[in-house]
């Protein structure tokens, strides 16, 4: 036999490591368990039918096309379909050939860190952030700045420090009931991140893949509405379903020439299959009752979780996000979301601790990360919702009895505000 | 209005261009455009109704799973599938556990290059190779290390020569029926390969996109049958349908977790309706017919070209292949193949000037890139074959008579030999 060699890996694969998140959810397999782990769709809502239909309408319409090599940027249909919802949606003018098709959004912020990324330039990102876009991002070995989130979107002022300390770079953030955290950009914010990039030369990335799904307020503009350059990313992942993954990301022409040369280096081009049973799907009109269906049940499993919570945890804080699929909860202070998590495993509901979400492990001291848990209230039924959580009180009543954790200082005020 | 800031693109995007063949393609909607330039099967054998089927089956048995995330590695049954197919097909081993499904193989080299190359890391690579593989490498900035074809395959004393000079890395190849050249590994030059492997360091990346698409002879067995740790590439982009962009990659286990951790990042996983599609139709039992009639069909068309060039262009020279879909065709001395196929296409016919299969622009004398053209013959009919060559032969002659191009050496052999 021959002698091993070491295997030659690139340095970039020494921080990379498999989802903290999908190796949880590899547990839930158990038959009992209940998952407020993972950001998916609730399965109930998938619209099936809608989609066989559509499926027999493109394969009988144009499959011989469908089954051919197809063009990288993406089926012009579709893509002028998404040019026409930004226009009716936020007012924005974005072109068909503005806009490229993806393997979901997740494969956008993949080329974006290519065209974009050399190792040590500054990339800006909200802490926490959501930790597919952290994978992603750490293939091309950034400069992680963490900007802590606070009021409602990313610290602004901590936000021009570090750019005026680290030049310009990418921001990337989720304005809209981010991943992990809920939060949604203020007006007034997303016109100061406009500002900052007009003045200070940073590109903001704009991930809005939960923006359609708002349970109450109003819309806001994106940051592309307020600064043309913005590079904005969206997906059908959240509105229609996953597996068909299909996102799409537009930025300006020179942007865009150098993501359709990455993509086609990537993959050549996206599934034209699912292009084209995702095209006759929007054609059928089905899109607008399918998101007000969501809405719907995704604000009914928030109010459900944020009732049990405050039953059955009173002692943890939480905003209560307008829309989107996630709780962000601090426990009391001195206790540990990791030990807590590993404890929800044991007792059959899975979890993600907060130090998953976080570039440099929560370091700050004001946002220890180890103090956080993301819940998600999209997938689970009712009864899951409600078993779950108390599952989750009594873990916490056990931690504190065995006297962990302090009492939070202000007692009246439950609400954590990001 | 905002100053332009200048775009903070990444190094890596210097040397980054899009697809010549892409671009050539572009040019062939005119309707009586011929095509002898891209690498597609023939529309006519696309097994549109079967996938309808089972599009049908897939979607009544399973849907619900089919819209929803799904796991990064692929769907169990395929890599199953996958995993039967290579102890029938090549008598290797390799379990489902061993297989990632990737978005057709074009993906399987990003991730590879995104695991292993780090800049300035030799890529040992035939001169000429694949221009997707050259594309998705380049965005690693590896030292490419080309090595001329000889005599059907790699010349294995320069390659040795190579990683004597240049260290260990990876060596990227497609023995069967490669793209461009049409040349195929004899036995005895992938065992010196599995022994350069074992002695240099260096590891072997095995495209077969080709392989099940042999005309005539015998079946070689794959490297990774005469070297484990080879990595081997599959799809099925050429025997079933590229639209639906399934390919795989096989490596050794801990390549295989730096693989999947990094197929998480870039995309999630793969579109799952495509998969169960593919299952669905594997299943029914099709496939093996469906690869008989392309064999017989592109070996209809590999003979009909080859007799439309041996009396239409009697001056060039060209190898036979034993499979696959290119035929590699090299000009008379002091013919530019740039030239030779900007005027085809002027004509009506699509052909690849060799240069764009040459990492360093084919600078060997021996080997002068602007000397070559790919001809593709899967995707054409037989009309098409006969009045396209004809009208390169127009060409040729028209080259001739302004006094460019010299006769060849020896008038006697026209065989080239790759």
């Amino acid at each position: 036999m021959n002698d091993p060699q070491p295997l030659p890996f690139a340095r970039r694969m020494d921080n990379f490591r498999a989802s903290r998140i999908r190796e949880i959810l590899k547990s839930t397999v158990r038959p009992d368990m209940i998952s407020f782990a993972g950001g998916l769709p609730n399965p109930r809502y998938l619209p099936v039918e809608e989609v066989t239909l559509a499926a027999g309408r493109a394969l009988a319409s144009s499959g011989r096309a469908l089954l051919q090599y197809s063009v990288s940027e993406g089926l012009p249909e579709l893509r002028a379909w998404i040019s026409e919802r930004c226009r009716i949606r936020y007012g924005i003018s974005v072109g068909p050939e503005d806009i490229l098709i993806t393997n979901g959004s997740q494969q956008a912020l993949d080329l974006i860190g290519k065209v974009f990324l050399d190792p040590g330039d500054p990339l800006y990102i909200e802490k926490p952030s959501y930790l597919g876009a952290i994978q992603s991002f750490a293939c091309y070995e950034p400069n992680f700045r963490g900007v802590p989130l606070r009021n409602g979107g990313v610290d602004p002022d901590i936000l021009e420090r570090e750019i005026r300390a680290h030049g310009p770079g990418l921001f990337y953030c989720v304005p809209n009931f981010q991943n992990p955290a809920g939060s949604t950009y203020s007006f007034a914010l997303r016109e100061r991140i406009a500002r900052l990039a007009r003045d200070c030369g940073i590109l903001p990335v704009e991930d809005d893949p939960y923006g359609e799904i708002r349970f109450e307020g109003e819309d806001q503009p994106p940051l592309r509405a307020l600064f043309d350059d913005t590079i904005l990313l969206g997906s059908f992942s959240k509105i229609v379903a996953p597996g068909l993954r299909i996102g799409w990301v537009s930025a300006s022409p020179p942007v865009m020439r150098k993501l359709i040369a990455a993509k086609q280096a990537a993959d050549l081009h996206s599934n034209v299959l699912a292009q084209q049973i995702l095209i006759e799907y929007l054609r059928a009109g089905e899109l607008d009752a399918q998101i007000a269906r969501l809405r719907e049940a995704y604000r009914r499993n928030r109010d459900l979780m944020v009732r049990a919570l405050e039953q059955d945890l009173p002692e943890i804080r939480f905003s209560i996000p307008e829309g989107g699929m996630f709780l962000w909860c601090e426990l009391p202070a001195g206790l540990s979301a990791e030990d807590f998590s590993r404890r929800a495993l044991e007792a059959g509901v899975a979890v993600v601790p907060g130090s998953a979400f976080f570039v440099d492990g929560g370091g700050d001291k004001s946002y220890t990360a180890d103090r956080y848990i993301r819940l998600n209230f999209s997938n689970a039924t009712t009864e899951e919702i409600e078993t779950g959580i108390t599952r989750l009180g009594r873990i916490l009543n056990r931690m504190r009895s065995e006297g962990k954790g302090r009492n939070h200082e202000n007692r009246k005020s439950q609400v954590l505000h990001l």
